[in-house]
């Protein structure tokens, strides 16, 4: 795996461990909800991630984005769907998210190289 | 048609001619990349409204939440498919879109109930 | 009861019953979250509405501070609380803040002068 | 004076008079410093006006941009040097901008009718 | 002090010093009121700190929820309440509130370790 | 050139590129559009990147900022007005603008240091 998936997988894992096993409710049943949204539905869970990737661009969270840019790119979306999802979340959320586009581009690159 | 749809869309035409009238090249040129992003490209169109959705919904804008509900009724998109968009957009987005979330319900029954 | 206040209750109870006939389960369980999250923990009730109405006010969601201004009032918190509450939120928020200041002041009027 | 533009100033006036007779003392500074911010330095008053309203606009806040718009209207400056502040809050801020843009422009012209 | 805790502190005193050694009139008020704010008045020490950490978690300003963290450690809060306004911030704010949640559950694991 | 900008400055520059490089005709535009919005117009070049900058850093995007703090400087922008327009920054944004103030004037002193 990259150096720059590892590191962010390794500290996502160890942070929700510490945050659940503090057993406060509402933050765990959060955490169970955010697993049942992206579950498939009515829409099937390719496009429910590009939901989730086109929410994290706009607001511009970088570890959000690369959640579901991982999610995308295990769930077998092509770069060209994810690139227009980006797009978009540029169009909407204006020049402002270029900088985590920058920073999408580049993990994405490496979610294809690692293998 | 509805008055609230009516309203909103008669508002919106109004204005948007006097704001291209005024040929700002930058402006122009944003509202044209409106109309080309949500055009059919690797993802159809109803996935891109679905998409315009989210992003409208997380930034909390009302104006654009109905704007792209009204494209997702014309696309021919279930009321589950945009009801499982906006239960992401909430969850992503907390609670404080709650409150939009009743305006997209709202509209959304409204734009149903003109036919 | 104030028209203000009652016009804001009776919206939305109205759209909260459509949004929850609609059994969508995510939608469902952040609504019963949010009623769990402000219920007495290790801080009581007050102070947890007093919370609700800082990250309200800093996000500038009119109708989420009206919410916890109702919810303050009933459980007794003092305008002088609540204005302290406002200053920070204001502060932290920044001058954008002072609009919604205005709605929140007009409000907690309303919430006084209905009894 | 236009409706519109008399009815935003007077809520304005009435309730900023609610809010500085409670004497909190972090809220008053901040109206203080409202003044002072905006006042000639190295910067002139034109200039701090167009960055107020550019900064308003991206933050989505149709009354600071009113306010703003109307102080920008005062100081002479030029409608075409405001809709270019307004074209650059437009791609900084993405489409989401655009609703705001409407009502800036229907807003403008109210100053401008008025005389 | 632990190395995450003493770096923040340290660049932080250092680039304040920069900032107000510049003697600009408006940042600097600022700076003092940050201090008003958060003193005691009807609200004690403690409960504002509460507050200044779920407006900054749902604002998503890592260095403020450090700073406040901080703040409500020395002034004795317990974990309890500290996670109890976290999970009120991470329902209002939504998910995307969660990568902060990670870096909070850190800091606050860092200062309790220090000592 | 100092080591700050030159990071800064690279990385921009190569993912630009890739990004460029990928032909998505909405993304392209926008970068084109950034070009010609910051163009001599109705504004002097100075001026728009003041309105870059406060719309940068009220949106607390440190690249952003950064890249117009740049442009600012080799526009020969004086330090004066560069503080006078982060002031205003602040006061509109509030207290969560300050991290990113911190790293706007470690910025500037770099971009003065390095020649």
């Amino acid at each position: 795996m990259s150096k720059l998936v590892k590191e962010f997988n390794d500290y996502r894992s160890k942070m929700n461990d510490k945050i659940l096993a503090d057993n406060n409710k509402v933050i765990k049943r959060i955490f169970n909800l955010d697993t049942n949204a992206f579950a498939e539905g009515a829409l099937d869970v390719a496009t429910k991630e590009l939901l989730g990737l086109v929410a994290s661009t706009v607001l511009r969270c970088d570890d959000c984005v690369k959640y579901h840019l991982e999610s995308c790119y295990k769930a077998g979306v092509s770069k060209e769907k994810v690139i227009e999802t980006l797009s978009i979340a540029t169009l909407v959320g204006g020049t402002i998210v270029i900088p985590h586009l920058r920073k999408a581009y580049e993990y994405w690159d490496e979610l294809e190289n690692q293998s």
